[in-house]
């Protein structure tokens, strides 16, 4: 594994990703758009040029449900060296029941067979996961009002003076928090029943993760958030 | 790995195994008691002998609440080289759900967890789990009863002149097919509606393994048997 430095607004550097291969003669590169917890993503011509590589390209899209742009999962069928990662955790919402899938191409199934561990799915996650396939619509309208709620969301913790909203793709958003500490900001948070997650190693300093919820979450935090401020 | 030879009867030959384990240098002896397909029960003795074999040694009881001796989960406490291994797949009947557990002794769990996948058991077999540890009499009720109708079907499978059935300490009965063929005869059956286990490999030569229902499932089976050994 090797870590390379990060850009401003979190985008995925390219440049320094074809040297760092280059360098370490990596075989795996795994990526994932919509990323946790900067929410941001990786834009298609990033994408094409690190589909160059002599990599196999894993890209994990757990949250694409919540994207403003579409899945690469039939981008596929086009490059033999990417697999597209998918699950029913996200939008579906089934975390708990542990469903997911991935889109190879077809050479590398014979490879995975192998490692294939000998358990299936769970007959819960089958049953529940055969049910969202039913449902699909009502969850992309729950995707939606979430995606409503992310631009209120934004646009609200935007005026918030001590916060530095990242935009985000995915069902949370991202804050630098400024001037103060982050841990203490959570903690406060905590103590009124709002959980927030924190963050606070290299490349992610002094950070707080909001997950979006409801309109009336939402106006709890921003008066929680305000209560704050002073 | 290493095979050994198989012994009458199915037990487990405890010279064999220490010479093997010798020869190759074995680091891990993986056993299970109540055996599955045969059903046999590994005694006491020889796995008092095995534990003093220079390596760990791994029980697997997934079938033990079927047996009529107890299982060995506190010999864990005494022997720094034995992990048990149990599910509530089998008596408590939620193969389904994928839910089990070890219990190793403390210097492993260290070792264990460098190796653990990042997912926790799903959440409807925890509550499913909750649910048969709550309820745990009444699976003894429905294992006493299998227990009892275990007994009644080897009875009448002794009876079959074309069928050796072995005694059994789970909930199955293996029985080698003679003077015809096991594949033939668990074909004719799944013609009937009843489904039964077929093996045929070095040691488990034309054999079916039956599992034990329900009283009147046996006696579909056993009118079945009676109609297919003209």
């Amino acid at each position: 594994m090797v870590e390379v430095g990060r850009t401003e607004g979190f985008a995925v550097d390219v440049d320094e990703i074809e040297r760092a291969v280059g360098e370490v003669r990596a075989k795996l590169l795994f990526l994932t758009s919509p990323n946790n917890p900067t929410g941001n993503w990786l834009p298609d011509e990033a994408l094409r040029r690190l589909l160059k590589l002599p990599v196999l390209v894993v890209l994990d899209e757990a949250y694409v449900e919540f994207a403003d742009h579409p899945s690469r999962a039939n981008w596929v069928l086009a490059h033999e060296n990417l697999v597209v990662l998918r699950t029913f955790s996200k939008a579906a919402g089934i975390a708990g029941l542990r469903l997911g899938y991935g889109i190879c191409p077809e050479w590398l199934m014979a490879v995975l067979w192998k490692f294939k561990q000998p358990y299936n799915v769970n007959v819960a996650a089958t049953v529940a996961g055969l049910a969202s396939l039913r449902h699909v619509d009502q969850i992309y309208a729950v995707v939606a009002k979430i995606k409503g709620e992310r631009r209120r969301l934004l646009a609200a913790l935007q005026q918030v003076p001590y916060l530095k909203p990242y935009e985000s793709q995915a069902n949370f958003i991202l804050c630098g928090v400024v001037d103060r500490s982050a841990k203490e900001l959570k903690l406060a948070l905590e103590r009124q029943g709002i959980l927030v997650r924190h963050y606070n190693k290299p490349g992610l300093e002094n950070c707080i993760r909001i997950s979006v919820g409801r309109p009336e979450q939402t106006d709890r935090l921003l008066q929680a958030l305000a209560t704050l401020a002073g």
